[in-house]
C-alpha cells in the first residue's frame, strides 16, 4: 500500500504542515519507504519533486519544508512498492500532457489484470499497474474529446473511467487536469476543509500544531484529502468506496457511483 | 536569448561544477535571469527542476549545488524571455513522453512564424515558440515510427526535422529520449570532451577549480556541452551552423547538414 494527499485551494496555499505528515510515514511513524513525490500546480503546469528513497530521510523533503512553494491544487504520493521495483520511473505521482496541460496522477491499490487494458497515445515509462492505468485513463479521455471538454463532461467521463478501474481491485486516486482535483476512493480516503471561523489543528505523526486563523483570509477555503487523517484535533470525513470527488477552489462535488450527473451534490463543510 | 547546457557521460556524473557556471549565468554574470531548468535522466525518465526566477538566486539551485544528483544525460537551460511571458509555464526544459520514454528538450533562438506549424498529438502548455516547435518534433516522430526506432534511424529524423527548424530562423537545441543526447547548432554551441588522462579545469564565472583525475576513474568519458565555454583553461570545440550532434556514453558523433546517415563521423576528443 501506499498514501494519498491532495489539496485544492481557492488562493495559492501552503501545503508544507500536511506534508510533514506525509513524509514522515515514508520510512518513519509509517512503511512507504520506496520513494515519494509531490507535484504543485501553477496554471496549466506543475513542478513537481520525485525521489525513489524515504521522504522521511530526504533532505529534497528537508528543502521544501523549509522553503515553501504556494499552490492551490497539489498532489502528493509516498510509496511502498508492491508491483514495480523501487526505482525513479516507478515513483508517482506520474505526468501527462493532454489539450495543452499537464495532468498529473498518484494511485494507491492493486489492480489485477490492468496491463491488459489496451493503450492508445500514451505508454508507461516505468511498470507500475498504476501507470498503465494512468495511461490507460489519458488514452480514453483523448479518444472521447477532441478538445479539453466543459468541467462537468469531464467530471462524468473521469467518473466512468474511475468505476472501470474500481471494479479490478483497489482504486484509490488523486488526479488533477490543472484545473480540478479528483479524488476516487476505492478503500480509504479521507477529507476535510479549512474555511472561516478557522481554528487549530495538530499534527499526529509530530508535535506541531497550527493556528490557521493566523495563517490565512476569511475568504480562504482549503480542502485536504489524504489515505489517512493527518491531524488529530480536526474532524475528517471518510469517503465510502466507489466515490467521487471534484475539487476546484476548495469545494468538493461527489459524484456517487452510477449517478447521473445531475444527482452530483456539492458538499458543506463538516461541523462537528 | 538563453543558454543551453548539456552532458553525456557512460559513468553517472555530477555535473554542479559546469551548472554553477550556467547558473551565475541567471541573472549574476549573465542576463538569463527570467526562469532556469534542469533534468536529470534516470532509466528511461527524468527528474527536472524549474522555477520562473533567476537560477544565481535560486535557493533551489543552492540545493541542487550542495546536494549532488549523478547523471549520464543532463539538460539544463537559463532563459532570458523572448517570446512568453516569464512563467513556470513557459520555463525550459520541456518534456513529454513518447513510446514509454521520457523525452526532454531545451532550446535557444527565435524561429519566424514556427506556430503555423501543425501539431498532432502533443499541444504546448505554455506559449513559447520553443514548446511549439519541440511538440511539433514529437508529433512528426510519432506519425513516422510506429515505435521507438533504432538509434540511427532516430539520429537521421531529429537531423532533418532540425533542419526544417534551422530555416525558420535561430535553432540552438538539446534534445534527449533517454538514449541519445541530440544537440543541434543553429547559430552558437561548443563543447569539450573529458577522458584519462584527466586535467584540472577553472570556471570562467567563478573561482572554482576541479581537479577531474581525483574525482573520475581511467574508463569515465564526459562530454559537455553548452552555448558558451564553461572552462577558461580547457579547449572548447565549436559546431558549425547546422550541424547535429548525437551524443551516447560522452562519445560524439557529427551528422553534418544534408548529409546522408553513412556520412556521420565519430569525434575524438580534441588534443589542444
Amino acid at each position: 500500500m501506499c498514501e494519498l494527499l491532495g489539496m485544492s485551494a481557492n488562493v495559492p496555499t501552503d501545503i508544507r504542515f500536511s506534508f510533514a505528515a506525509l513524509a514522515r510515514r515514508g520510512g518513519e511513524t509509517g512503511p512507504h519507504a520506496d520513494g515519494w513525490g509531490i507535484g504543485f500546480y501553477d496554471g496549466r503546469t506543475s513542478r513537481a519533486f520525485h525521489e525513489p528513497e524515504p521522504s522521511a530521510r530526504s533532505e529534497l523533503a528537508k528543502f521544501l519544508r523549509n522553503n515553501p512553494i504556494k499552490s492551490r491544487i497539489v498532489i502528493a504520493h509516498v510509496r511502498k512498492a508492491n508491483r514495480g521495483r523501487v526505482s525513479l520511473e516507478n515513483t508517482h505521482p506520474f505526468s501527462r500532457e493532454l489539450w495543452g496541460r499537464r495532468w498529473t496522477f498518484a494511485h494507491n491499490g492493486q489492480l489485477k489484470g490492468v496491463k491488459r487494458l489496451p493503450l492508445a497515445g500514451f505508454a508507461p515509462v516505468g511498470s507500475t499497474d498504476s501507470e498503465h492505468a494512468f495511461c490507460w485513463m489519458m488514452g480514453r479521455l483523448q479518444a472521447r474529446f477532441q478538445a479539453l471538454p466543459k468541467p462537468s463532461a469531464l467530471d462524468r467521463a473521469v467518473a466512468d473511467l474511475s468505476a472501470e478501474l474500481h471494479a479490478l481491485g483497489v482504486f484509490n486516486m488523486l488526479l488533477s487536469d490543472s484545473r480540478t482535483l479528483y479524488a476516487h476512493c476505492g478503500k480509504r480516503l479521507c477529507y476535510l476543509t479549512r474555511c472561516a471561523p478557522f481554528g487549530t489543528a495538530t499534527l499526529i505523526d509530530e508535535d506541531w500544531r497550527v493556528d490557521f486563523s493566523q495563517e490565512t483570509t476569511e475568504q480562504d477555503v482549503v480542502t485536504v484529502i489524504a489515505t489517512q487523517a493527518l491531524t488529530r484535533d480536526e474532524c475528517w470525513t471518510d469517503l465510502a468506496r466507489g466515490d467521487v470527488l471534484t475539487l476546484r477552489d476548495g469545494a468538493i462535488r461527489l459524484l456517487k457511483p452510477g449517478a447521473a450527473a445531475a444527482a452530483t451534490r456539492l458538499i458543506s463543510p463538516a461541523a462537528c
